[in-house]
């Protein structure tokens, strides 16, 4: 199935210049969403994934579903001070300015398999900084994977270290 | 499995008074992850979803994988000024303050049948307004379900005009 056709684009989305890619119109689709998280199956089903780790809010309906399918526990990345007990903090920047994500402490550990996903890779600071709260617990970064990636963005490049997949390219 | 075991309780979250219910303990378990999925699979299987609505962000983690589970569409609803299309807003009162979701005027096709899901059920006024969003867009809401009802704050009172069904009481 070509997802791509499934993608919405929204011009000067959150603000002007940029071209937003929608993943809305594709997670509607019960056969375009179900055909991408299979995919994400097949690509990690001999992987052993312990946990799959997925950033706030958009990454999480992915994320659950994947770790369903794996058989894989759940890691939910959030932004500052949702989460109740005792988190670490990694900065990062955005495409346009900066935030912060923090994990709980006892999320992961030491030794698990993790597998990180988000939904759309852009600069990759996202995705690295999810990286860093993972091997900060301990954990192994077994693959990175989004459904989107911006090849124009170069977040390839900052995620070099470890094992890249991505499901449309634009 | 007695799914109640895997919360943690969480006394002064996140304001004092408040004991919150933390699902994280819960879903980074993969076996009551998948448990607590399966859960809602069998209640609504014989049901003809088209879609499962839920609300940002922990009820992303279980819609997602509950729709993936019943081979439904996904419908996310947001905090406003979250989704890049034509969106409806409904406005309503927390547990502890104010707020307003909204869901993308296309996300729903009139006639469709749509489980509404969020991972706890306090006061019932976040699932009302997404009930209403539904229908505002035409869909016929099936079912209410949460992972966790907090009976003493009697949000289903609010939803009496729906079929509800939580899987952890307290």
């Amino acid at each position: 199935m070509e997802l791509d056709k499934f993608i919405r684009s929204v011009p000067d989305f959150p603000k002007k210049g940029i071209l937003f890619r929608d993943i809305t119109t594709l997670i509607r689709d019960a056969g375009a969403f179900r055909n991408a998280i299979d995919k994400f199956y097949e690509h990690y089903k001999d992987n052993r994934i312990d946990k799959v780790a997925s950033t706030e809010a958009r990454g999480y309906i992915f994320g659950g579903a994947i770790a369903y399918k794996l058989g894989s526990g759940v890691v939910p990345v959030r932004k500052p001070r949702k989460l109740p007990a005792p988190a670490i903090r990694e900065e990062y920047e955005l495409e346009y300015g900066t935030d912060a994500l923090e994990v709980h402490c006892d999320a992961i550990t030491a030794g698990e398999r993790v597998l990180v996903f988000d939904d759309l890779l852009a600069t990759g600071g996202t995705a690295l900084a999810t990286c860093r709260l993972v091997e900060r617990l301990g954990g192994k970064v077994i693959g990175v994977a989004f459904l989107v990636e911006l090849l124009e963005l170069n977040g390839r490049e900052k995620l070099k270290a470890y094992d890249l997949f991505s499901v449309i390219k634009y």
